[in-house]
């Protein structure tokens, strides 16, 4: 089937976006750290999900609801999310290379779920048989989450596949709810629903289609909520800023409720005013953002402070062993992030993209690609481990259709302009996207700060690279000028460059520790250690004394060393750190200095714990200063 | 009425026991401390407690069990407790000065309880009427505890009073447990009781009858635990450890479960060893003691980490903010140190017993006196506030009578030998307990350091003076003649004293700064500060900026300055400490130094906390070394 240019989230023709987006198909990834991790995407991972799917009964729920096969619904309700997002990671992983075998999947799975379609567009397969009278009973019953992961889904596999039928049954389904709620003055049901996450499918729906009524269709389900009107969640008693619905969105100035929701409502939210430019939701985004990285964000970049309703808790409420942190959330976060830079080109939102793709998304999965973590904690006793799948298992596809994904978030154009957003040894070709640079990238970013940017094709355009927040000192030098480079911000370079022509960048990369605001009580007088885009932690398998008595002393020189077995390529960081303890297990004493011991640390990337044996991990440790 | 040479525990004639108790009528207290306190309870707290003891039928209970009263049981089952704590306060209080006020009420209250027992002897006026086929249905509903603070009181009353009428019933009550549990081959129901308390009291009872059967009743109710015989709580699903009854008590090593429960029975236990010598009971008190203060203990000497089950917790389980550390733990804990006193003249348990004095019990008590807290934290944003009576009110008249008993914990005798276990200004006279010996002390202790004891009465006899834990430095003179003075230890003089001898005794009393075992991991690179026997806290009322933004720094020289407004004549702590933030309010930043700035920090006493303007509190404050 012949390679189409595909796009991952389509802002080429959004009025009010400043960047336009590269195919997958334009970015070749060819570096140590990406390209391993979607090539077991690709091998791995997906093959697997899909084993999983089939053995849980996700995929055979749709063959019963069609009536092709016996048996009941098994599992959660909104079980077909799952298959969705699976479907929408093997979509885009098509992009970068013909899989048989999971074009064959692919292929009987679009046609198991378009068979369980029924004739008014209706799709969900808990919602069959004799649950067909409940259909739009309880909008917290996630029929529109799953609507919306089926257009995302359709959208992916029509983009790389051609595949017409898969759009076609999107549509159906979109205009069957587009049919069912709307404005009462159409006579249509006014009512919010429970789980965002339609409005972003809704929004590139119509960017595929350009069918308005998905875009107003996108906008009422924004505009509709703040009614308290969503039914009852089947988990928990939950007030309705569980699923935001208790302000109207314009008015919500804050993160709240249960984190993945928010983020989703709010990058949904964020791709209609890439459409509209309205600046009433724009402000309500901006103050949301603000509150959730001011107040509201674990270091990692991971979201979600409580267990109970997966909620985004209070101000500084970010408790380091009991944090929830879901993947889906940091996912989530990456995908309004990504929005919000096609929006304004402000290094902001991709530096806070990069560093929770690195932080709280990459934790979710194992080294061998096939265990998952659905909460991430920064603190744990070690019990904590990676599994094959959930009950719940939304994290795992959703993890595996950003890596599939990847490809589409490293750089965009604007009229003269290519962005590169972050670093990956490879190869970016922007004249898909209609201006004719071309670029090789090389560096082992995100473990060294040097990075060198050779043109491949020549031509009168601007190159802009991105100066992390973290990397003041940073320098970028074109013929061996340096240029100004302030951190959180793009340098541009604009000429008429030749083929050969060479950026060098050098980003710091000494450790650093971090320090959290003292409102979040947890952390005060414990720093965090980082280095370049990653954040590392202690892992008792590396320690000589237990991980909850070591120190970090700010004065130490690291050294920063490769990892060893499964850590490979990775690096690690080792130094003079600091362990407590007092005389014959006393419980209390009064202080002396010297309870406090020299000692080695060694810390590596918080994202890669729990691979090797299990053990005690801490992110932040006391500073003995 | 005659003032008798009250008691309070009556080791007297306890063949295990190294030293011998000194009557209340024997300590006279004159200090600024406790003496405004014991007051206040006299004056304040035992009238109101009556009055809620009215208000909330707790007393009317037993006239409408007794038939002279209409209506039902009102309140929790176990609620006759408190009124027996409350007459046992007032029984203790009786020692210390007639009060005709507290009379009345005391025999009126001896009337209505004693016409509520029933002819077999069987006592508890939530199992009357409609429930008096459930009485020992269920051995989790508390009957053999409020048996045992009924024993209690009765015996408080009698010593104080004469009332035989009480004891009697006491006796009663006694005989018909006696006659329903023990050995299965004795015909009797041979299982453990839910709540411990009757042991102690059983014991007690022995030692004022002399009847061995009440000795024999306490031996088998301490044996038989052990067995998981005892009924369903009817707050919770707990297992076995929760009461005590998951391992025979001779096997029990570490302090587990309810954490009131397991020292009540531990206290019980050692009645049982001081009168019986059983070294299989002293090998598990031991081991439970140790367990208890290496790992099991709050800072302050609270006990119990958990509000589920108001539970002891696991090792090193100890967090702030959570602790649930009970006043009744604590008074507990005094009343089981104290007994391990009696029988060892270990100086380790008057330490600690005069540590939870002062840092766990009295944070219980208002100023004011008619306000308690039942939970203790350690850390608190400013919500926890003293409340003037509980639903279950087991709290407030355990501090009532442990402040009337107060007195009689100041010092014992031995054959030969005057042992003054903690410094409160007054005089002791232990003529009563067979030993010619009177001194007067004066001092400001807890305050000051400095304490002078003056013989009142000459003789050939030794005077011990104990060195606290802390006081390393300590100073103790006699005629000019400085003696050997170890930390944790009595200092013994013995010599033909005129009247007029003086020994001056001087314990440093510098601030110092408690560290915590590492495995105490929210308290890493944390201290708390101390001065004395006095642990301190930071208070928001005191400070500039907000409390969980402040920390220590070691060096700081601090002054002790009096209190101001209700703080009267406590002493205040203030010095140089440090406080943190973050420029523009960010989340996170790499850090500097000079984001600690320097500022002063006032501590003031723990136990005094929550007297003033609500507001957030604190002991364990961040080390900035």
């Amino acid at each position: 089937m012949p390679r189409r240019s595909s796009v991952v989230v389509d802002t080429s023709a959004s009025p009010h976006a400043r960047l336009r987006p590269i195919a997958l198909t334009g970015v070749q990834l060819a570096d140590t750290f990406w390209r391993p991790r979607i090539d077991i995407n690709s091998t791995v991972t997906l093959p697997s999900q899909h084993a999983h799917c089939e053995e849980t009964e996700r995929i055979a729920n749709f063959r019963r609801a069609a009536g092709r096969e016996d048996g009941d619904f098994v599992g959660l309700f909104f079980n077909d999310s799952d298959v969705y997002k699976w479907l929408e990671a093997v979509g885009w992983n098509d992009a970068l290379g013909d899989d048989a075998q999971l074009h064959a999947m692919r292929d009987q799975v679009v046609a198991d779920i378009v068979a369980a379609q029924d004739g008014d567009g209706y799709l969900n397969a808990y919602f069959s048989k004799e649950r067909i009278a409940e259909r739009w009973t309880n909008m917290d019953l996630h029929e529109m989450y799953c609507a919306g992961h089926f257009i995302q889904a359709a959208i992916a596999v029509h983009r790389t596949s051609g595949n017409e039928a898969v759009l076609t049954a999107a549509c159906r389904l979109a205009d069957h709810i587009d049919a069912t709620f709307g404005p009462a003055e159409q006579g249509k049901r006014e009512t919010s629903d429970g789980h965002p996450e339609i409005e972003l499918a809704l929004v590139e729906l119509y960017r595929t289609t350009r069918q308005e009524r998905y875009l107003r269709l996108a906008e009422f389900l924004v505009g509709v909520r703040g009614a308290h009107k969503v039914g009852t969640n089947p988990f928990g008693r939950f007030d309705a800023a569980y699923h935001q619905d208790h302000v109207p969105y314009r008015e919500l100035d804050e993160v709240v409720g249960h984190a993945v929701r928010m983020v989703y409502l709010a990058a949904g939210a964020t791709d209609l005013w890439l459409e509209t430019g309205d600046q009433s939701l724009k402000r309500a985004i901006d103050a949301q953002w603000h509150n959730m990285t001011h107040k509201r964000m674990y270091v990692s970049g991971g979201l979600g402070s409580r267990w109970n309703g997966e909620d985004f808790g209070g101000d500084y409420e970010l408790p380091n062993d009991t944090a929830y942190t879901e993947t889906c959330a940091a996912i989530a976060s990456v995908m309004w992030n990504w929005r919000l830079l096609q929006g304004t080109g402000e290094a902001r939102y991709a530096d806070l993209m990069e560093w929770t793709l690195y932080n709280a998304v990459m934790p979710g999965l194992s080294l061998s690609g096939n265990e998952y973590f659905y909460q991430n904690p920064l603190s744990n006793a070690g019990t904590h481990r990676r599994a094959p799948w959930f009950g719940c298992a939304c994290c795992p596809p959703n993890v595996a259709r950003l890596l599939a994904q990847l490809g589409g978030y490293v750089a965009s154009v604007d009229a003269d302009t290519l962005w590169i957003h972050t670093y990956i040894a490879g190869h970016i070709d922007a004249q898909g996207s209609g201006l004719p640079a071309a670029v090789q990238v090389e560096t082992e970013y995100p473990w060294e700060g040097r990075i060198r940017i050779t043109v491949t094709r020549g031509g009168q355009y601007g190159i802009k690279v991105r100066i992390p927040s973290w990397a003041s000192g940073a320098s970028v030098t074109v013929a061996g000028v340096r240029q100004t480079a302030a951190v959180d911000s793009y340098v541009t370079v604009r000429r008429a460059w030749q083929r050969g022509d060479v950026i060098d960048i050098d980003l710091p990369m000494s450790p650093r520790i971090l320090m959290a605001n003292p409102a979040v009580t947890p952390n005060v007088g414990r720093g965090a250690v980082a280095r370049g885009p990653i954040l590392y932690c202690v892992e008792q398998v590396d320690q000589t004394y237990p991980v909850h008595t070591l120190a970090l002393r700010p004065e130490t020189v690291w050294q920063v060393l490769p990892g060893a077995g499964v850590l490979g390529e990775h690096r690690v960081i080792e130094g003079a750190g600091v362990h407590h303890d007092l005389p014959q297990g006393a419980l209390y004493a009064p202080w002396r200095r010297d309870y406090a011991t020299p000692c080695r640390l060694r810390l590596v990337p918080y994202h890669l714990w729990a691979n090797r044996d299990a053990g005690a991990m801490q992110v932040w440790l006391p500073l003995q200063v």
